[in-house]
């Protein structure tokens, strides 16, 4: 039996001579990806399959599938298609996996709040457990694109604004899904995606144009793609949008320059849904004809969902418009990537109806959701320490997400509801409730509210004006009653993912006016906040003395609250994107460039500064913020030396303690600044992090090691260097610590 | 007697003699600009004087001066300079002449509404008539910046967010200013600023990072700054932001690649304020000596009011830090310069107290400010032609601009409140007040609204409580008694402009309550709106029938509007900058690029498409849109052939009728869209527009010539080039128009 161990059945030569031995339409529908659903024994190729222009014949010899899953469903499938493949070559299945397969750890962007890539490599691993014995081979995960913009619904699926902090939870992620090798038990290929710049859009509308420059580019948006890489992902994928004119998907400059040759990438690159036909919408190719050969020669592997591929390749090659060698590479890198999953020695891999039982939605999965769900709260405000709870205060729990199964966020297509336990079901069952009552107050979502297209679990209201009107007098009676105010209120999980992009970024009104009512007769309000993106919670702030930011927590997102509402768990999640003080205000991010006329806040009345006339240039709440049951205090900073050489390092310490009542844990982070250089360089760029845990009273000294490689950017020359000159070195709690040191780069 | 003749005192041998004649400190004071304060004979160089590092040998030999005017003081400073001066050289006197001098025009966005360059060109001249004989010499207009985001309050001195349209206007107050040689009575030296991209800061905070990919750069931003420079603008202002990273006033690329080798500029290139400086701030260079050095390096041959050049310049060239040859070939700049306004030969060139009294404000300059003023005017909403009004209905004039004064912008620097009419006082001096009442109604802002840093004619309210509930109250009963409301509201002149970025783009609050108290006793209300800069007007559209944008309108704009309000002129101006949805959309604008999931408003439910959840794509009022008392219908659009090769041209012809009941103009424009290219294009860029004048019932044809130049766009070979394949012609009266035709580019 297979276990642990590297085996691949064929060996280079071999897997030559395979492809050797493949005629040309086997090689180009390798190059296909199709869904599941066209090898159901009863698929007859009409409607919308006949208009993506896949002939039976293609998805007799496809390459991979997407979206089908279960181990029986699968083996039937890997079988019935090969014993048909004239080479008997295996499918390779996928599906995207993003926080979690059946048991839910938190959105990427609860993640990234976190601080703790350790524990996305363990979620990831879980994933990938659970979606092996049910067939799977490859996740489209992890998404790292850089974002800045929270109208952006799909902010939700990344971890956050900061280049440093993306790469490390890029590359424990891949390690978490794929592990050391592929070939390997319960591990799966990692898809590294949106190659590239996806992040990005303008005007935060979804799959809208991206303009970057090349040194923001390079500086802030490259880096996480390249530690996925350098990391081993087996696959990274395109992105729908153009980046600066040209549409991912076709940029021989960005995958074959930039991707394959700077970055060493030599794995299978396959374009997003349809993405290859929609060079044609974005008007830069004239036909799926030129889509094809574009996409070709850039070098995509994989042309998932359009008959693109299938149906033009071996005329062009025929009519030599496109060389069949293009098709052999990409071809080679699908078998390769076929190869390193052991397929062709085990066609079903990890596939395993009794394992599917014994290890999905096991208890050590839901206990990493658990961990991982309440690592990545955050405790925006706490005023009076109105937190943690005692459970023997009355307390009302109110608000759409009290009784809400709907935890998972909006990638959870696997997840069932089901298997989610209820804050209200969750605080009775941990003995939380004696005291507690529970009121639902408002629907998630007005009826002015319609999320068009949505086809399932949309928590439109179905609620009459009638029945709106009682559930929120019964919220306002259950308040008025009780000691504290638990509002569980925030996005519906359908108002954030890929296509929700929202040009307000608040709350539904209908919650906001819950709040206010329930703030008329009770002070001690408690928001626990859901949502996929940063929102503006100016009137949140305004009425509640405590926030806590719960993202989309997951399938043990309740468990999750509990612990932290009553300090069984003491927060310790930091902001992985700024919270905007309003819409306007966006993008906004810790990490901006300095300015000719920077404005200091409060202190500068001068006109003539960058600065808004109506709103502070700061965010309501900034990158690396969050708090804590106990307090930290952080000494200066002290450097071992004030000046260094290329090759040397410098020691930049503090002392953090605990100067509050209880155990907690602080993640303190080191951010450097470039104070003068050939290109601007950003005022404070997050470079290293710790977390270190202190008792009451105890402190503890953390040491960050500055090496020259840190202090690199892409110069004037073009080229990343570093340059002679002085730096300041931040230490502190969140990004507008103002805690620095400063040293000398000596250059030769 | 010199007049309209073309004499210059020195020949380039003459300029090159004087040059060699020269100190190195006196060529290198040239390249220094100072405020002209330092001149008065009482001046001591002390406080902020000393700290910006000049000495009295530096002003004793600075180049030109900024801020001073007016006949006498000029002459003056002049004399005495030219005695002391080595070479009795004499100065250049500059200063911002944005629109209009003293006679005020409507702001640049304005003019930008009226589609009519010709006029703009009118208005620049007599600006520089005025300047002139006040004894200035150059000004610092015009602003071509191209805008998109509403947010930043200095679009309100640009002419909008289209290349084509902006350089239409550019080029043409160029030539108003200048017009055919600088030496010629009453022209000016015109400075086409910011270079580069000013008008693009992030998030719509001036002074904010500007990044541009090379393609939207070169075809949307370059343009006009180019059509100045072909228009042989004597000088370019360099701008403040940093442009991909490198601060303007230092960066090789743009000014010497750029500006010099392909634009060929071979003026003068000043520096904005303190621009040099700031390269510190933005950390581009650790102190004043870099500085001198980078800005020197670039080009930049005048600082605008640092001592950086005169401090460091010469102490630089002798410790062969730069090279001689730099200071020489800026310091050549300047005196040609100099030596092109003729004031070689005469020093106070135009400067004249008598004339000063004949010129300034005379009738023909009022008329001009009028015409222009009411061509500016938008006609946004027109329901149930409740405009044009009847002078014999009984109506209420009401809120803060009724009475005001403060109708010249925020540019307005020389313009003076006593020599504006208010609205109320133009109507009853035209006859049309006898069923009109007035009511201020609200303060122009509310007691909330601070505008930290303005020193001077900040409107912040200073009424109490009580009284703005009385204005409100009077105002309310003169709604409730009226047939029409006019209500006259919108920014303050001090909410746009320069550093007056706004994060909420609405009217101010005070003013929307008063809107929505009106409404509730008058439901025949027109908004006469005043701003700088697009606003979310969604509040206005929901309860004012009709809408008439009439922005910062200038001396004569409290006349042009009783000629609008009452008929006498049909109004014209179409939008040269879309009116947003609401902040959260920004930025916007028509000529975006195509994406790769196109959303049709309306017909499209798909949920995976480029959109909002919570908003339209659209902009609220598009780009080239504006109502006229008439109506227009246009015919479908014809090709005299369609296909052409290179060098060929398509006539493409409409039908223009007069649909209405009175006399109109209508503004025809003409889009064209490259349906598929190596880069991707503008889903619509305006390439040509006409006006024309019907009677009702008449109609006319109009036709447009295409030619291959009008079809290029930097191709993905990074050269301005055409591509065969094909086009789509849409002629419409606004940028939404769907009348097209297409025709196909072939190329051998």
């Amino acid at each position: 039996m297979r276990k642990n161990k590297r085996r691949r059945e064929m060996t280079n030569e071999e897997l030559t001579a395979l492809l050797n031995d493949m005629s040309l339409e086997e090689k180009v529908n390798q190059m296909s990806q199709v869904v599941g659903g066209f090898f159901d024994d009863d698929t007859v190729i009409t409607g919308p399959m006949a208009e993506m222009g896949f002939t039976e014949e293609n998805i007799a010899l496809s390459g991979s599938v997407i979206g089908s899953m279960g181990a029986e469903t699968v083996k039937k499938i890997q079988k019935a298609y090969m014993e048909k493949h004239p080479h008997h070559i295996p499918l390779l299945f996928m599906l995207d996996i993003i926080n979690g397969y059946k048991t839910v750890f938190p959105i990427p962007l609860g993640q990234g709040a976190t601080f703790e890539p350790e524990l996305s490599e363990k979620c990831a691993a879980v994933a990938a457990k659970e979606a092996s014995v049910s067939g799977l081979h490859v996740t489209f995960a992890p998404m790292t694109d850089l974002v800045r913009d929270a109208r952006w619904g799909r902010v939700m699926e990344s971890t956050g604004e900061d280049p440093y902090l993306n790469s490390r939870f890029c590359e424990s992620m891949v390690h978490g899904f794929q592990g050391e090798d592929l070939s390997e038990e319960y591990r799966i290929g990692a898809c590294v995606k949106h190659f590239a710049g996806y992040g990005a859009p303008t005007a935060g509308r979804d799959y809208n144009t991206v303009e970057l420059s090349e040194h923001t580019f390079q500086e802030f948006y490259l880096p996480s793609y390249k530690a996925g890489i350098d990391a081993k992902a087996a696959l990274v994928m395109t992105s729908f949008n153009t980046l600066n004119g040209v549409p991912t998907t076709g940029s021989k400059k960005l995958m074959r320059d930039i991707l394959r040759d700077e970055l060493g990438f030599d794995g299978v690159l396959i374009s997003d849904w349809a993405a290859i036909e929609e060079m044609i919408y974005h008007g830069y190719c004239v036909d799926k004809e030129e889509a094809a050969i574009r996409a070709a020669k850039a070098g995509v592997d994989i042309d998932m969902m359009t008959g693109i591929y299938s149906n033009n390749l071996c005329r062009l090659v025929k009519e030599g418009k496109i060389s069949e060698d293009l098709v052999d590479e990409c071809c080679m890198r699908i078998l390769e990537l076929k190869n390193k999953l052991g397929l062709f020695e085990h066609p079903y891999k990890d596939a395993d109806e009794e394992k599917e039982k014994q290890v999905i939605l096991c208890e050590e999965h839901r206990r990493l959701a658990r961990e991982a769900a309440r690592k990545s709260f955050v405790l925006l405000k706490n005023e009076e320490n109105i937190l943690p709870l005692n459970k023997n205060e009355k307390t009302a729990y109110i608000g759409p997400y009290v009784n809400s199964r709907n935890l998972m966020g909006s990638w959870s297509i696997i997840g069932e509801a089901k298997d989610v336990k209820t804050i209200e079901e969750m605080l009775k069952q941990e003995d939380l409730a004696e005291h507690a009552v529970f009121a639902q107050g408002s629907p998630m979502l007005g009826a002015d509210v319609v999320l068009e297209g949505f086809t399932e679990g949309a928590q439109t209201s179905s609620s009459t004006p009638e029945e709106e009107v009682q559930m929120l007098e019964e919220a306002v009676k259950a308040a008025a009653g009780a000691k504290k105010v638990v509002l569980c209120i925030g996005e519906d999980r359908l108002q954030s993912g890929e296509a929700t992009s929202n040009a307000n970024i608040q709350i539904p009104e209908i919650q906001q006016k819950l709040l206010d009512r329930v703030a008329e007769v009770n002070e001690n309000i408690i928001v626990v906040l859901f949502s996929g993106r940063p929102l503006d919670i100016r009137a949140i702030k305004a009425k509640a003395k405590a926030i806590l930011e719960v993202w989309m927590p997951g399938t043990e997102g309740a468990g999750a609250i509990a612990d932290v509402l009553y300090g069984a768990y003491n927060p310790t999640g930091k902001l992985p994107m700024s919270f905007p003080y309003c819409v306007g205000q966006v993008p906004v991010h810790y990490n901006e460039y300095a300015t000719g006329r920077p404005h200091v806040e409060g202190k500068d009345k001068d006109r003539f500064r960058s600065k808004y006339l109506d709103i502070p240039n700061k965010p309501l709440y900034p990158f690396g913020y969050g708090l804590s049951y106990t307090t930290f205090a952080v000494s200066e900073v002290s450097l071992d030396k004030n000046s260094m050489k290329d090759g040397e390092s410098i020691q930049a310490a503090v002392t953090v303690k605990n100067t509050g009542t209880c155990a907690g844990t602080e993640t303190v982070q080191l951010y450097l600044h470039d104070v003068a250089a050939s290109v601007v360089r950003p005022v404070k760029e997050l470079k290293d992090f710790r977390k270190v845990t202190l008792q009451p009273g105890e402190e503890t000294s953390v040491e960050f090691t500055i090496t020259e490689p840190q202090l690199r950017f892409l110069s004037e020359n073009h080229i990343f260097e570093s340059e002679a000159g002085v730096f300041e070195v931040f230490i502190g709690t969140d990004s507008t610590t103002a805690n620095k040191a400063k040293f000398t780069l000596e250059k030769q």
